[in-house]
């Protein structure tokens, strides 16, 4: 495997990974009340767990990711996993330091249980018949699976967005077992503005025909419907002023306006794109799924008195929250108001506001800043909690 | 008619008034270069033009917007013409004092020529046989009907969002013909974002089978894909911060969350009346149009050598820009570019931007200050329009 550099760290690949599969084979009741046949749970992991079984790193992926985030599968994969310019060997989450963990969402399509798995009771794909989860639904299965690999207490949980979301559950709902937590350009609810996109979207995919009430696996897929949400989406994962650098008004392989309804515009064109590629690597039903347990995620409603406060007192964690000033999707005060919560609390905490043009993406791309803080804080925890144990003993 | 009293001013309703048609019998030619057999412009008028003929007010509807922007056609009416708040008897506009038009766009659906017109060519609707249209074109048709009207120069133009983009074409392309104009909430090039929400909401309808390449009036129409475009559209006309407000997480009609895919939030069912009760009111082919000619607006290409310069070096108007703070379709930055380029033309421009929470939508709702910036500046106008002609003499 050769070494693969990138813009802002020297780190290396982590190389040659592999999906695994971890099946709690009596089943698993969510939050709904329903319960689930044996259900699978796709994951990844990356460097070593050491004897001390307190270097463990969890990866929390966003809404339509997977557990490849970093390196590749063969030696013909086009691209690495999803987040490699972060995890490796001297990376920012150093694998050859950290013991680094990722697993798709209970509800996700790339591995894990979701709709589109066969439901034991019918023989066919579960569609709309699977059970809606929630937020601490999929973080529930992912602790049945850290408890698999043989680790109590996490040296930290990470990830951007919807992935920060099920950093702040665990934080929330297993207080002992997460020594640390890194919520990225995330909130402890969801906005009725980011309930709206999503409600959009899932309108889009149910306005399809072929979706059929979810019960599409025979027959054609909704891709047009989950083509026009995926667009929706996007829009919100950039900003205007990314919008304007990226796109501005450019047109699309053309001199002058179409004076029709083809894509004359750069940014029309790249959101066709998106939608289209989108298709290839999602299923429809499992959007639905996700975006309504993003929906329902409220932190006030499910561990307090409908306060960030009480939510914060049951907390353990050292927190590095981190918020990026032009992603209006998730913006800066929502991460402001988890902070004070935090700091009213007494809880270890640090805060960043990133400049950055490029939007809620902006945690998933090369970023200098990011990168520092993120080692930095995995290096303090790391003494920290070696520190910990050993006063411990 | 019974007194219409407003929250913001003490005006009257303009009572009754009627919808009208001005045909353009010899037809009319559009930007592609297209000819349109004869068309119809329906529209209203409010007031008396007075003998002078230099009180006439062109109001410019907004995207989705029509002729009847004051009063009522009937004692049934529910609601008065969309913006009735601002327009009758000692209201902002003041139709005691002013001659007020208002026309519904070409390419619209409320009574001008549009998609759903008839060809006569083929004796059947146009759909998108329709040519797309520019805001040039809509100025150029609304030219001949203040010609018709006798006005050879109207007072002021005015006109929020897509109403305000007529308002500048009408400055740069007519400098002649406009004493005065008020562009809100709008802007002189449409941006990336902006294409982007509208090319999500195209692709919406055109994902439709119901639309069947825009060849449906015969049949079903294209009710879901043009209910998911108008619920897009929305989002991008209200706010983060009112969508708070209005909704917050707010359950609909329930005690606790559905746990499957109905409306649970108050958001969710609100963006799904706004899409169904559009339907019953609009096009989808002329969204389509609508929408099309808003991303193609950009003043620097059509006007100038691509600075916004040049553009205002034709303009003679006396300018009221108005902006919201609130407003992330046609941010604040937006005017201010104009503005610029219009003081550095050494034009007379007043600028504000208003404090306000609703987002873009805030144009259309009560707001005194802008009430009385609007009262204000027309009186002003109207006196040095007076003046000029005096000394003119």
């Amino acid at each position: 495997m050769s070494e693969y550099v990138s813009n802002v760290s020297s780190g290396a690949s982590v190389g040659k990974v592999e999906k695994k599969i971890f099946t709690i084979e009596a089943g698993f009741e969510v939050a709904c009340g329903r319960r689930l046949a044996p259900i699978d749970i796709a994951y990844e992991t990356y460097g070593e767990l050491n004897s001390e079984k307190n270097n463990a790193v969890l990866v929390l992926h966003a809404l339509t990711g997977d557990s490849h985030c970093a390196g590749y599968y063969s030696g013909e994969d086009a691209k690495p996993g999803w987040w490699d310019i972060m995890i490796g060997p001297r990376k920012p989450i150093d694998t050859e330091k950290y013991f680094v963990i990722c697993s798709n969402v209970l509800g996700g399509c790339m591995g894990s249980t979701g709709p589109t798995s066969e439901d034991s009771e019918t023989g066919k794909a579960y569609g709309t018949n699977f059970p809606v989860l929630t937020i601490g639904d999929m973080v529930r299965a992912q602790r049945r699976l850290v408890d698999f690999l043989g680790v109590d207490r996490l040296l930290c949980a990470i990830g951007g967005s919807v992935g920060g979301m099920q950093v702040l559950e665990w934080s929330v709902r297993y207080p002992d077992r997460v020594f640390s937590a890194v919520p990225l350009a995330t909130t402890a609810k969801h906005s009725a503005q980011a309930i709206a996109f999503n409600e959009v979207a899932r309108q889009a995919i149910m306005a399809d025909p072929n979706w059929n009430g979810g019960d599409y696996y025979d027959g054609r897929r909704p891709a047009q419907g989950l083509s026009v949400a995926r667009m929706v989406g996007h829009i919100t994962y950039l900003s205007d002023e990314s919008m304007r650098h990226k796109f501005d008004r450019r047109l699309q392989d053309r001199c002058d306006l179409s004076f029709n309804f083809e894509a004359d515009f750069q940014v029309e064109s790249y959101l066709r794109y998106q939608g289209n590629k989108f298709v290839e690597r999602f299923d429809a039903n499992s959007f639905l799924y996700l975006t309504k347990a993003a929906d329902y995620f409220n932190l006030e409603n499910s561990w307090g008195d409908g306060s960030l406060m009480a939510v914060f007192s049951r907390a353990k964690a050292r927190y590095l929250v981190v918020s990026f000033t032009s992603d209006w999707l998730y913006p800066t005060y929502q991460s402001k108001q988890m902070v004070q919560a935090m700091k009213k609390n007494g809880l270890d905490v640090s805060f960043c506001e990133i400049e950055a043009p490029w939007g809620h993406d902006a945690f998933l791309l090369p970023n200098e800043r990011l990168d520092r803080l993120m080692g930095g804080f995995l290096d303090r925890m790391q003494a920290e909690y070696a520190e910990e144990a050993g006063n411990a003993l």
